[in-house]
């Protein structure tokens, strides 16, 4: 409780997706909540104000009005940036090392009350805190890009120290923002979506790389097929529906060796250097074919697709 | 070309698939394609009558209309059905034999310029058609379902045939329904769409195996991330997106670790049974875990999944 405000948020680090972070936490609707942005840049004044303005919604004050009523705050200093925090949410650089060595200065200058959050795309909390003297304070906060349009939140508490009520207490902040907190039951590599979605690449990967489609193809195939059917319902149930009375089973005994026949076809692209310690030959391939097909994108397709996005989730989530 | 009409489809077949792609081609902008559905059931009347309403849409007129016209017409003789006209569409049992005894039967009856189309899941043209005279004429025309509100087909030409002009005048019949027909260059098993989808599901199924998270999460954590983003922007536009201006190569470089990592990590379930003759143990849990989530799924359940998906195509494809 910092000013007057609710409630005090400390973004460490200002990349795209704290800076997401940060305007997500802006639109809050009781328009109480205070965030300051750490970064050790030394540009970092003219870096955000060029940059945030991008990601506040509509309605949002303006980035001035925002400043000058200390709702926004700057700071090069970590120890003043969350001295005052009730919540620190870390996105610096994914390295092990500068994680490990982080937490414990943020620990040290933090209120023993405050939530430690991570959004890490893959380093889990266990690790990250490996140096704290209260570790169960740290969750992994996993957004899916970009967190201020995407609701889902993975939250990844370590797994030999987990705390219930920090746990808890996150969950509401979230929910306060109309956001979808799913709290997984194991620290497992990668989180869930990127999984998820890696698992798909992989095959639309060896699919270009076999030539039955391009990349640019694949697109299109999942653009109007999975990707609407996911939007509305996620595959079990849409799986579910495919079995009819008889549901999930239903539908497995029915088209069930066709599953497995794709399963055993499903291909293997590897991203390591082979044995002869050369990079695979289709990574090249396959960034020069989408590369050709889509050039090289610029912030306007991004906020294209974003805009899209908000609206899909409109219909989607009732919202 | 008969009773004045520009086209004549025979769909043969009313299962889902059938009845989708009738009243598909029933809401063609020329409102000239006359269809006819043949089917041996004896209460083929009664069936459609209760059953196609469903699936017109709100602008087509009755099917009492559509009947009284000629533009609808239903048969229970296969020679009848398929004499007059210019496209048969079988949507029959997913089983060779059968699909290899229909085409001759179908390719004796038809005009020598019919086109012929086959919606089957799994089983190629080049084996479907085996005893044909002429196999070339056989496309796979493969929907994701349902087909009258999915705009993606691909489309599948016999290995050792494929006919240019077969092919063309599909892609452009199907161009004028504002369809996305992609012409996959290999008749690979299960063909793309599904390809990519089953291979998500067995990562899926592995993770609710492992207890990491509910199948309901799943769905969850899918309809929010994945599913819009896909919705909108295909997975390699998306990752060529994520790696900023050196685009999917750069994606690559920074997470590429992350990914293989995870493809090293993904499970393997297995549909078939056992060494032991068993049926694998997950499929029960699994079935009875999604049972109890969603129920048995209503009618309405599937109505209101299809109105969304149709708004969610409003605003991807821009329709």
């Amino acid at each position: 409780m910092a000013d007057g405000y609710n409630l005090c948020i400390a973004v460490i680090g200002s990349g795209t997706i704290g800076l997401s972070f940060a305007a997500l936490h802006l639109s809050h609707p009781s328009k109480n909540i205070k965030v300051i942005i750490y970064d050790p840049r030394p540009d970092l004044n003219e870096y955000i104000e060029s940059t945030l303005p991008g990601y506040l919604n509509a309605t949002s004050p303006s980035l001035s009005s925002l400043r000058a009523s200390n709702r926004l705050v700057l700071s090069s200093s970590l120890v003043s940036a969350v001295e005052s925090a009730d919540v620190v949410q870390e996105q610096g650089p994914e390295n092990v090392s500068f994680k490990q060595s982080l937490w414990p200065q943020i620990e040290a200058a933090a209120s023993p009350s405050a939530l430690f959050w991570s959004s890490t795309s893959g380093i889990p909390a266990s690790i990250q805190g490996a140096n704290m003297q209260a570790p169960y304070r740290l969750l992994i906060v996993h957004p899916f890009n970009p967190p201020h349009i995407m609701p889902v939140l993975e939250i990844v508490p370590p797994d030999q120290h987990a705390s219930k009520a920090y746990i808890d207490k996150t969950v509401s902040y979230w929910r306060t923002l109309n956001r979808n907190p799913v709290i997984l039951k194991e620290e497992i590599t990668g989180f869930v979506a990127n999984r998820l979605s890696f698992a798909l690449f992989r095959e639309a990967i060896h699919l270009v790389n076999q030539g039955v489609v391009t990349a640019e193809e694949v697109d299109r195939i999942v653009e109007e097929s999975m990707g609407p059917r996911w939007a509305v319902k996620g595959p079990f149930w849409s799986y579910h529906a495919g079995g009819g009375e008889k549901g999930l089973s239903g539908f497995l005994d029915k088209i069930g060796e066709t599953v497995q026949a794709c399963w055993d076809d499903a291909g293997t692209p590897e991203l390591r250097d082979g044995e002869d310690g050369k990079e695979a030959a289709w990574r090249k391939a396959l960034g020069e074919q989408v590369e050709g097909a889509y050039g090289v994108l610029q912030e306007r397709d991004l906020r294209e697709r974003d805009e899209k996005t908000r609206s899909v989730l409109e219909i989607t989530r009732g919202d």
